[in-house]
């Protein structure tokens, strides 16, 4: 059964491994006539990349984007997209000591069982967090799409190794912060002590986890279905498929359980001739369809499994316990990467079902 | 552009509106030979069922499940199979004053501007809470299908207008309590709290929201995918298909964020010879495949937004602020309702991941 | 694996049996606002009911559709769409002799093996020719939505038993003539020579196939795609789909093979300001998208399988050879009742690409 | 709206242009640990490629497939194969001159309807027949997982120009044939007079058309699915995806439409204790389900469009008449390269319907 494919309008697949030749991605269903070109693929994709602080792994990945088909003459040309970036950095030897011994807190159990062995386990294979670049790349696309309409995605982290914003950002500062960091916080104040967080973890051989918060603005109403193909759905469905996601809320979110109906429904009133809502607990989404307002959604991410501290694990050959200690270059804290691959992974899915349109087509005119 | 349907093996598709003829599902891809009754899909759908207590809804729904196809002498055929509810006891004129005036907190508005006023708003049409009937009709066959490997779904209560279960209950008290208590609750001590909130609320013409929990016991390792079919994917795009979900996570979900990774990470150990996990932070789920402990998600339901309350909304004919009050039968809690329709996505799900089998088939052999 | 479903926005899933309850579709991706009632809907379906001549099956089917969902005050809502035909008129007790002994020609056999031997085998079960009500009624759907583009699709009879219509008939004569004979015959004059080549294989107890054409009007050049999902490959499959078709072509089809590129090219013309091809031996479709001028395709259907005449057979249960006589009512030709069914498969795929839209969509503008 | 894909569990995707950076295919859902080289690859590859003989394009592709990932030491690992060829000998000089005169039988004026002018218009662009190479290297993966049930594809030519092959070559004889002489033909004795026929047109400035047959042996009994899903139809979708494509027919096919019932049914007998039928009138399929008798299908292929004769056209910027005359190394004929291209897209379907597997999973057992 197949299963890297998503999207009905704008359909990303991905493919490649960690320490394969290569990791890709195929987008069936853009727009023909859209100004594309690999320098903003790469922009985007310089924003995941590692080595770029003490807070996030050391490894030098100079991924260059290479575009290989759907575009011609710098537009978009209606067939699909394939974009790919070789792999060069990949240094694999040290996961043939941990083959048989699976790392606690990672794929490789699973894929052991799913796969039969037969699964590239170098560097996580298809696991690994490496295969976000490729969602990366398509995020770029869809964001390309996107802002014909004008709508922006925009991630931020709000929490990490325990420590919050302790306030929320306005749109604007996010706009302008969040790539100022290394933390890709909105917030400058809380900065210094999110970094001392994940410092301390890190010195300590240890990681951790954190929150990141997505904002999307000027999603017109009407955007999104009913039952089972809800925005809100889609959303949640391809943030949990980003490595290490654990939970997903929409605006008020697990808060949204603790009020009452009279707290969390949002009152519509009229601004400018303009249907709005006084407050967005919603996070922009009923009954599964925009409602005009930002589109807010949460996502949390647990601590790096990776780490240097001794672990327990069972020897899947000798079918004994053992313990594993993990070398190489890993990220003490995934959030401030996590970033981008969020924007892109709402980008892709808010430009999915953009392109679904209207249900009243010209059809019926 | 359709959207009504789910899965890829075992696909689920609802139609019908809350107040048109009836509600039903079509469920394709159900193996033959799977024995199969009337009576088992009713003994599901009685566990939704308004009207049992003070503390939901006082409507009278005889639901009556009817089999219309993909049965035959008492087994399944391999056929689709299409099950329905017709609806009897619709009461639709409150409705009429509501039309042109969107209630806070519904699909009101979202449908309008998406189906130019041509939805069926009775209410809530096809974004009713009554759309859950032919879910669950969907996850009794699920729940079937699923028995036959002892894979057995559970969920229950654990939060309701702020009152939180005091500690985890066991699965032997999951099985046994939840369904002698209105509030679905495995935790007898706290019901008569839990209980309290909501008639208060009630009493306020108000309502309060809640947090159920799933947990799936027997699934074996190697059920589900990387990448873009991630079981808890999946798991969480067909919990935010269900209305008012507003938050899902698996395992530690958002409390993950603030662990190590060495708190986080679950070790693997032999017991019994079987490789076990020592703690299951992951919640049974690693890169998105089951790692045969027992699979944890928990789930935010919003409080009911049609509450007695005068509200602000805005007319849309008029395009004037106006107020309204909402008179009919509603539940002041969802989540009591919403505990054997959380099952049932559940069910679905593992059933459709369970179908799509292990990656070297026979014909490798 | 499910498969009973076609289409990508405009998606036709069919559910039923023949000697079942019921038989019946559900459409998901009718735009809403689309005038539709049950008197629509019926007259399409009494095209296809046997019992009307000689030259068909005497069966009597007074199938009268319901429809049950997706419909709101006369006009599509954008929900899915239910339609029924409950099954009254079945007679199963002739097929319990036949339960073991598969009819040659039939999908008796392969049923069996595919699904165990529990297939509802009565009357054919899913495999019955009965299966294409429901796809009539979905057609009929699909026709009103063309209808709105001035798109018409009509089909007619071109070869009965060996003869063959003496001359290609005008779309004014096809739309004028087809229901006004029991052939479905535009060619008036040939009408008894097939009437008798099917009435003298039906007293020998034998039975006649022949070929049908179905040309598609004002489909606006544009509507199709490349590669996978070309317009003629998704005509084909759908039409294969149908019970006893044997062959598809497209336009000069097989005869093409035999023709000169010089000969086969159609060349464009102005005509009016618009650009048509003086010939259209393409069939309206080049590289899987519509040129503007008629789409044209041919479709054989082999003779009816159940035959009077004695026939060889295996005992699937003794394992034995044996001989079966095969009574009750059937058509000594499929052909004219396959007329409307070919209509409404064309018509379902045209409706389906037409709603995919252009591939330059306002997003972009 | 995407379209580039074909399969459920074996899923297919092309990507590139005829004159693009590359040609390639993404396989999602091959199984584990199936061996697979590019070697193997290479070799059904090089089966298409032009320049081996006078009767096709002189053109010297030295097309190399690269695997690019889904295989880790030798075995497929269950994750998507990307495979690709690098364009290197594209010349793309003589387009310019018919950029905006669409060149009669071709695409050109379809896809700048659909696309609006942004199609790569340079070979034919995705209407190219060069998108049959990563079909035929997908075919390759295909015949290796097919291989392992014993299931064979051969294809070999039956008409050429007219010129038929005077009798029914036995499987053997396709078997060793096919790839002993350029027409691809198993009948020796007609080969020199097929040859003529093409030369004799490639002399005049123009080409000839012709039928592959395709036959499968040692498909089980029980592959395929009835409705909307059958064997029949999806093989006939993915054939008319085939550029030049007219017409698909099935076992006796259009000559099936003129056969009594008596004639056309084959009569279910046992052979060593295997139900077969005594003649394959059916050519393998009953239901859309495969009978395990040979699959056996013809496909009618329209002569190759791109001629030196001067043919008429229409300036689309001009909106003029006007007249071309088309240079460049085309095949005079293209069914000797289209039999390889049959072949593999016949695998392709069957490798998905085997994988869909049977209809009473382990999961009921």
């Amino acid at each position: 059964m197949s299963g890297n494919s998503v999207g009905k309008e704008f359909v990303v697949s991905l493919f490649g491994e960690s320490h394969g030749r290569c990791v890709g991605v195929v987008i069936d269903g853009c727009p023909a006539g859209l100004p594309l070109s690999e320098g903003e693929i790469q922009a985007e994709l310089d924003k995941r990349k590692p080595g770029t602080s003490e807070l996030v792994s050391p490894r030098k990945e100079e991924d260059k984007a290479q575009l290989l088909s759907g575009v011609f003459r710098g537009r978009t040309t209606g067939g699909p997209i394939c974009i790919l970036v070789w792999n060069v950095a990949a240094v694999s030897k040290p996961y043939e000591a941990l083959k048989t011994k699976p790392r606690p807190g990672r794929a490789d159990y699973t894929a052991w069982v799913k796969y039969g062995g037969y699964a590239d386990y170098r560097g996580g294979g298809r696991f690994s967090g490496r295969m976000t670049a490729p969602l990366v790349m398509a995020g770029s696309v869809a964001k390309k799409l996107l802002a014909k309409k004008k709508v922006e995605v925009l991630a931020h982290t709000v929490e990490v190794g325990g420590v919050k914003v302790p306030r929320q950002p306005s749109i604007g500062e996010i706009r302008r912060e969040v790539y100022k960091n290394p933390l890709r916080c909105a917030v400058p104040e809380i900065v210094d002590e999110m970094k001392d967080a994940i410092l301390k973890a890190k010195r300590e051989g240890d990681s951790v986890g954190g929150v990141v918060e997505c904002v999307a603005v000027n999603v017109p109403a009407g955007v999104g279905s009913p039952i089972m193909d809800s925005l809100d759905a889609d959303l949640a469905k391809i943030l949990f498929d980003i490595p290490a996601v654990k939970g997903v809320e929409v605006g008020a979110g697990f808060e949204a359980a603790r009020l009452r109906g009279s707290e969390n429904n949002d009152s519509f009133v009229l601004r400018k001739g303009k249907i709005v809502t006084l407050t967005n607990k919603a996070g922009g989404i009923l009954g599964g369809i925009s409602t005009g307002m930002p589109i807010v959604v949460r996502i949390a991410f647990k601590p790096t499994p990776s780490i240097r501290k001794r672990q327990k694990t069972v020897d899947l050959e000798k079918m004994k316990e053992t313990e594993i200690e993990i070398g190489g270059a890993h990220d003490p804290c995934i959030v401030p990467r996590a970033v981008p691959v969020v924007e892109s992974a709402v980008a892709v899915v808010l430009a999915d079902h953009t392109l679904r349109g209207q249900f009243i087509p010209s059809v019926l005119k």
